[in-house]
């Protein structure tokens, strides 16, 4: 089996649509960037990227690729899979957790994972904690995710 | 096996007894929170929480859940391992990493890890490090904890 | 197969050579610190050591071992390796994730990749993120890496 781990950061911005762990969070200020800022999904695909041996995000589906320029996180999760099993590999599962302010993951764990799911084909595990006040994530200020992906290799069929 | 990640942070406040990794640590400030703040243990039943596929502390032991209002680390992990446990699983082990100013976790590193281990009745690493001065772990107003669990479900007899 | 985690964190410091990931940054600010301040190598070497039980990089090489003061990140990785294997493991691999504005560890991956595996003679996943300008790593005041190891005890020969 092999191990791999994956971190993501967004800063707030008020008045875009919140996607966290592919779903879309009325009520809450959505995560700035060029993507859809989806934390979650991102520090899963660099979870699975680094288990693979593969990179990272900004290795597959940065600047120097634009055809994935604005895809959501569940595009890029879907992506990533598929990578991954190209690779020579299967998903063990992938644990991922929400650290900040809003969303409140809790409330959703279950149709997140899910949506989860269903993008990579495999075991996925949603969670969600605070900093108690402290931090950009206690501040409120932005979210983070980190994540943490078991992956096996594939016996090629003689 | 199953792999699963909890991160913890809780301020610090003076005037209250410091539990981290289990132990008292007399002469350190201690966690503010409803409960006893131990980091070390919340990251833990995160992680392994997070790994059964049974969500995280707020769902299992919040403010829904008023009976375990005010318990300590340890027997939340205790009843974590049980939950873990009774969904089908054997813990491999658990990892955690305790981050910041104080207490210094090596002086007690083999106390704390015979506690936690009686605790989930498994293999427990603890370990320590501090920011370099940056960050809230840095300048001393919050400590903070980040853990990794293995763990695999169990055969069920005929 | 046992899991560990480890997490590290230096400020920079100009006029430094920057040293990351076992490679020299050129044209980048070096990370204070009586070593070279590797928050890679680091990181990693406290993941491998959590994994095998054998507490954390300053039970092991800090100021209670003057021997290893000043002592590059790839040395320390390399003892540590050494250590885990005395201790009846082998590695399965480590992935280590660097997080903050520069080094941009994605240009020369493979590089880094194969000086690191070279050290612990297994294998090794980099990759990098930033913090979105968000907290110490985002303001540039200083890098962090955060690592994961799967290791196995060895069966011994009859
Ligand atoms: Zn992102
Ligand atoms: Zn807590
Ligand atoms: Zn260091």
């Amino acid at each position: 089996m092999l191990i791999g781990t994956g971190t993501d950061v967004h800063a707030y911005e008020s008045g875009r649509e919140c996607w966290v762990a592919g779903l879309r969070w009325d009520g809450v200020d959505g995560l700035a960037g060029h993507s859809d800022g989806d934390v979650a999904a991102h520090a899963m695909c660099d979870a699975l990227l680094s288990a693979a041996g593969l990179g990272d995000l900004g290795a597959n589906f940065g600047t120097g690729r634009p055809e994935w320029a604005g895809a959501s996180g569940i595009t890029l999760l879907r992506e990533t899979a598929r990578l991954v099993r190209a690779a020579g590999f299967e998903i063990g599962n992938v644990a991922v957790q929400i650290i900040g302010v809003a969303p409140k993951v809790g409330k959703r764990r279950a149709e997140a994972e899910a949506v989860l799911r269903e993008a990579i084909g495999g075991i996925v595990r949603v969670s969600g904690t605070t900093t108690d006040g402290l931090g950009f994530t206690g501040r409120g200020e932005g979210l983070a995710a980190t994540s943490v992906a078991l992956i096996y290799p594939v016996q090629k069929e003689a």
